[in-house]
């Protein structure tokens, strides 16, 4: 049987959702039919809200999950009025907080997710535009401003990586692709050895790197899996070589790579 | 005075990390040192935590707030036994969602934060690949392959949407510049009229865009308040004319912009 779950916030609801998914994660057995209500910042949209939970209680026969991040108190004690089974995040820690840090809390709707300052958002921007403009090797000359390159084999996950490092954590990350000609060298390409302190190297079991190479050209040479082993052993044996810190990116969600890099690397940029 | 905080996971800390800051906004006096202990998934690590925060409590006399989403039991039990002021999701929610869902949570390392599972992986690397095909009015031939095509002038925050879109929702996300010619024509430019309505606008103040602009070419026609000002009401004009829901993304943060599409278009994607 389903469970109907809704997530309630006077902002985008990212906080509530990622909250109630993490939760919801601990029951692998049970099915949850999930919608989400953002921007619910007024007691007129409250009231929407409650009528939205009673209709899903009376369809499911049974109360609807509620996942709720809403700064304002009054809307907060609405919503508990409601048919729903509500987990709310301020209720849950924020007295415990005003206690520990001798003050009350200053509710400010919206100021829960991080809004947009604009210096930052301009950071962020930068940092986006600078993994484009140097994806895949373009414009190597521009190295020297990033805090970060990654190094791989084509197909190894770079441009995904640096486009959430960029995204989360405004850092600089460009990439360079390893060509063969790079591979059959002993040593780094002379372009990044002017910046080796910064070079972060991505694997791959080889044939998770065939799987993916096949499907943008099937049967070809440069998707065998005999290629594809050959690739990734001289990348792993030049990144020993070089002293290049590495992680295998297989099976590892692109969270869990950009985390490891920063953990390994010891980058300390604040998540956006 | 600074107050140090942690965040503490048995994975990449994201959930910690974003309750932990979705509270502490709620006091914008204080000043908070941050800090992450990702993947704390074993006795020995967690012992190793503890002798941070210990560490902290010393050198600042006070003890430090811990965020944590640990999932295995053991190991939350472990950390109460620290110097910190723990705030745990789990100990928090979980006995009460037990109740409620009727069955015992299974505990899994990991799985909280949504590992990987290959298909959605794949989803989402195909989706960013989209997004940056197709990025600035690039390969309109594949816009019937889109579930969104953004549609705005130059630097009204097309693309970082579009990324956020295809790495948070797996979206197919398209964009679409609108130049000159077509700001003069009264109606949509014919390769848009086809996927009509799958169209989205995004607009700006036009202070906002000229200061954008001015970063890009300072003092030319392109970057001028006037060359804005008329873009932006031939754009909003155009929109108005076609019946396509648009968006002002003036003082936006990029995850504020994503939602409110969401909602305006009823596209429900599974958050990542």
């Amino acid at each position: 049987m389903t469970r109907s779950v809704l997530f309630i916030s006077d902002h985008t609801c990212i906080t509530a959702e990622t909250i109630g998914r993490s939760l919801l994660s601990q029951f692998p057995a049970l099915v949850f039919e999930r919608s989400r209500l953002p921007y619910t910042d007024s007691e007129e949209k409250l009231r929407h809200a409650c009528q939205r939970i009673a209709e899903l209680g009376r369809r499911d026969r049974q109360p609807p999950l509620v996942f709720s991040t809403l700064a304002d108190p009054h809307l907060r004690r609405l919503l508990k009025t409601s048919d729903g089974i509500v987990f709310d995040l301020f209720d849950s820690f924020l007295r415990r907080l005003e206690v520990v840090l001798g003050q009350p809390a200053a509710p400010a709707v919206g100021r829960a997710h991080g809004l947009v300052d604009t210096a930052r958002g301009r950071d962020r921007i930068e940092a986006l535009k600078f993994a484009l403009e140097t994806d895949d090797g373009l414009r190597h000359e521009r190295y020297q401003g990033a805090d970060l390159i990654l190094v791989g084999v084509s197909r190894s996950g770079k441009t995904p990586t640096c486009l959430y490092l960029a995204m989360h954590y405004r850092l600089f990350a460009a990439n360079y692709p390893l060509t063969e000609d790079d591979l059959m060298g002993a040593t780094l390409p002379p372009l990044l050895t002017h910046c080796q302190a910064r070079l972060f190297g991505l694997t791959m079991h080889p044939e998770r790197l065939h799987q993916f190479r096949e499907e943008r050209r099937p049967g070809s040479r440069y998707a065998s899996l005999d290629q594809c082993r050959w690739e990734i052993s001289a990348a792993e044996r030049l990144f020993e070589a070089a002293g290049i810190p590495y992680l295998d990116t297989s099976n590892r969600s692109v969270e869990e790579v950009a985390t490891r890099i920063l953990q390994k690397t010891g980058l300390k940029p604040e998540r956006w």
